[in-house]
């Protein structure tokens, strides 16, 4: 029973099978002049028709955040995102890393999600040209959100509006896009590029992958600088497979979205049991895969006591418990069935 | 007959099979807090006779020396190398980006090594504490060399008197830390810190890993940023497994040290053949397994025409054609006895 | 009746004529190695009760911030700050640049001022040694604050007390140290390190010199890198009497203070008129020289229509128009009983 | 009798004068929106004869170069220098401050000057386009050179063209630009833009202004970044007449020429009477007002007895004891006359 987060499983055997089979195989060009490296860039452009869009594998999603942010956002520049987003809340400075010094803003928003008039409101503030305030360059949006819901592609293009509108880059976080894909059920194109999306961290690594992420350019033209930035912050691979073995099976018979769709219907099965009991609450929509949910002290104690595993999660309200669980590409059924059972009895 | 590079081949059957086992086996403490981290760890306290050291996985040997490098110079620092180091060619500003704007002082000597007289004369200019002037922090050698050289225990011994004299450290690339270790034949300790190399990139990507390095700090204290500094560098995986479940198998059972023997053995056998034949010169001794030699013209067309790949090198005579051929791991003997068959008939 | 800012207005002639008669004397040694230089530190050193205090002119206020608090913390650091404070509202990224990626986060609090609670709270945040999160490193205060109030002693204090509990350092920006000082009738002592600020951002710019400041270190060994910091940031000068002589003559017999004592006192006359009239008023106290104060449109109109000069300023109210006026060394009382004339009457 | 560095001297009456005036008169519209500013904007299109070029005042050499670079080399660009140039010898890694990561490198050639063909070798690497490299981005020349020489018009064409062949900007150093044009006689736009130069750091310090450089953009289009970089580093003074006045005065009525020719013609003097003499020898022609001379022993004791005061300098015979001697704008003939007759009675 353990829910304590998607990061922490292991791999899906078919990912598994293929970095065998990548390695096993012999010499092969280095730094991505590599077989799987094309398959992939080839795989995602057909997945979301942009014949020309360009894609990068990388280790993780901090750096990818951080690469994709360093070609939209120069050192004076200044990025929107919501407060809970993990470039502003869990990433350690990376975004300042990679863009020598760009700054964070922070627009708030309900349930994890940039509030569109809000975010028109800052970036209508007179700074544009003007040298004592940074620049504003890009918003980056985080999908699904860190509150475990999803923006539709209509609340997506909302904000392409306005960020476009002044100029700016649209940058998506998709660590968990595949899980925000599953539940919205529109083709990748319609959630990313065609509502406005510039450059996309693809993730894979928390949906049943070892560790690969690939930043995605919808267009190419904004990828011009990344090659040298991936290279300077030591995340080019002579052994590029490494990455993109993972990143090709991930792709290859929809085993991305299969996965998705398994740690959703997980998290929906949990949730519907949950909530039907007394004294439970969600702080926010099940969407994806993260379930954010108040439950009274007894019940939290006879779950521990039986094995269970999740994080605590700040509550605003004094006196209340709040906890996150998050489900997985292998989380098994009777693990929910089991857990509810515990949580029915206490 | 593929003698192109180390980093070109595949990653040997113990390695793969224990990533594959790392991520068979379900859920573990991410970033670090897993086993296979802390074995590693161990491990290297073990194999280094240094109970105190600490050590940290990374995915390239550029951000390995990148990282044990930002640990040693201020961004005002001055770091010391042979020209033909690979952070000086080969690594696009990666030191600068990591150490936030230090700069690289060339200190030249033959086949590759720092002359250590050059290296005291460059250190005993009169610039400690002077504003205008970068700062002495660090020298950093390769090992085995760029030019397939390896330093003996007291030529790194010299090298390191003059750096801790002014106060720097000495850190050492040893991408083929292994090859250099299996040609000399002393301890990994007397081939590191007992003379005086205080922090260490482990290299294990060229000698049949899939991509791992580990930074080694003999000096712990050393390291008391490096966390920080790996991850907003984007080079903290979650799944850190997939990193360590490498070394774990490729330090397990001297896997690291036979693999290295392997390559050594194949270039020797493949320099004897070679440097036998009329019009073949070598440019450097071959310590390790990277073998640099002029051949004649024919020679090398019939070897072209074989199929043989390997890359030219620049040589200092106008007309003389020069070539590197790398072994490695996996090397069969069999294209070594083809390719100097091909080489004698022509 | 120009009120837009003390960054407008030219400077006092004793400044004036020391720096002439600096550049008049021929030849001195250069890089502060002068006498300037020198009597400036000890003329600080004596003001401030503190015979060990390292001091360094520097051009600017943002060079002076960003250089301060770069000595206090890493580019995985976290600086905080108040939401209206120069470096997060005015400072194009300088934080940033100086500190190579350390991050601002804004404490917000009445009138300008860090809510001592609302800080205390933000630093018992459980993210020291935690590698996922910016390292709280600093926290900086300006005095006298952008809303024209002053921290008294017991203020700083109280934010001194949780900055040093967890180990971090207090900067103060004191673009308007003399200002905040002569409202508030302590010692410099007291209104600084006796409070518990360890670097201070001692401003001269706005108080009467032409262009300079001074970085007063209380700790010294917290100045150990600061040179070298602001030798490669550019603001090492060779001739540095052009900064040095104007600072000597600026503390020279308490122009500083008199001159601070000057432009308060004409804010307090400009307030006093203006709140005695119908319809006005102030959006904060006015300890120092600025005056932040709501004026019917018809008054503002006469006013404008007079020639009278100042910025407008946002208010939170709709259909409220507020605006900042700006008293400095050399404002003529003649231009407030003018401009208090011309309001009375509309 | 003093040769130290025409960094040390004073400022010209004329200078001083106007520094004074600008700051009596009175408020003036901030960060540069002046009118000095702008005169000194409009002397400098007038005198390089380009109505287009776009002018920026700045404090320091040092700051004038890194903000000038910073505009032609990304974070993983090359920069070509000579050995000797200030931002490779003397600026503390301030070039790799300002540019986040750019690495210098090392063009060499006789008496301070890049020799063409070494230069057109350098660039000829194959290393365009291949993100193992850093990107050749700029070639940066000193006028007058570090050793005392003058590139003459044909020599920067030479430079300019591979500079530009490859795509590369061309940025001089002109710390002694006004000595090197009294030299070589031609127009200020022969010897910059129309020989190929891009962007010139213009410099007034060592000739007779306090402390002012001009950052020069001969193409306007590279300068869309600078006042965002210029704002970063702390260069924007809020009162640019500080600045601004000095560079008025400095280009009215040819000051700067004339006191460029006085610097110089002091220099020939100097050198006409010491190389009459016996064991002196100079290391360099004495184009500019750099002296790089060997003198006996003997006559370097009397000189020294008599409080003659100049530099050692390196030389690369054994035994051999070389000086730097520097005149300036305000060289006293008496100084020189009665130095040669010490040294002639030595």
């Amino acid at each position: 029973m353990n829910f304590r987060s998607d990061n922490e499983v292991g791999a899906h055997p078919r990912i598994i099978e293929a970095v065998s089979r990548a390695f096993a195989s012999g010499a092969a060009p280095s730094y991505g002049a590599d077989d799987w490296t094309h398959r992939v860039e080839h795989r995602l452009r057909d997945l979301f028709e942009k014949p020309d869009l360009a894609a990068f594998p990388v280790l993780t999603g901090t750096a990818s955040n951080g690469l994709a942010l360093a070609c939209c956002a120069p050192p004076w520049g200044a990025i929107y995102c919501h407060p809970t987003a993990h470039i502003a809340a869990e990433e350690t400075n990376a975004p300042e890393f990679f863009t020598s010094g760009a700054r964070l803003f922070r627009v708030d928003g309900p349930a994890g999600k940039i509030d569109p008039k809000k975010l028109a409101e800052a970036l209508a503030q007179p700074v544009y040209g003007v040298v004592h305030f940074p620049q504003p360059a890009a918003v980056s949006i985080t999908q699904a959100t860190e509150c475990g819901t999803v923006y539709a592609p209509e609340e997506i293009a909302a904000i392409a509006t306005s960020t476009h509108r002044h100029g700016l880059k649209l940058h998506m976080d998709g660590a968990r896009f595949a899980n925000a894909l599953s539940f919205i059920g529109c083709s990748p194109a319609e959630l990313s590029w065609k509502a406005g999306v510039d450059v996309l961290s693809f993730g894979a690594t928390k949906n049943g992958a070892m560790a690969a992420e690939a930043v995605v350019f919808f267009d190419a033209d904004l990828a011009r600088e990344f090659e040298f930035r991936r290279k300077r912050g030591g995340h080019l691979l002579s052994k590029m497979r490494l990455l993109s073995a993972q990143l090709d099976a991930y792709l290859a018979d929809s085993l991305w979205l299969s996965n998705a769709h398994h740690a959703n219907t997980m998290a929906r099965r949990l949730v519907a049991g949950l909530t039907a009991l007394k004294g439970t609450q969600l702080l926010y929509p099940v969407d994806a895969n993260e379930i954010f949910v108040v439950m009274p002290a007894h019940m939290h104690d006879e779950l521990q006591a039986a094995g269970a595993q999740y994080h605590p999660w700040p509550s605003d309200r004094p006196g209340e418990r709040a906890f996150r669980l998050v489900t997985a590409f292998d989380t098994n059924p009777k693990d929910i069935d089991r857990f509810l059972s515990i949580a029915k009895a206490a």
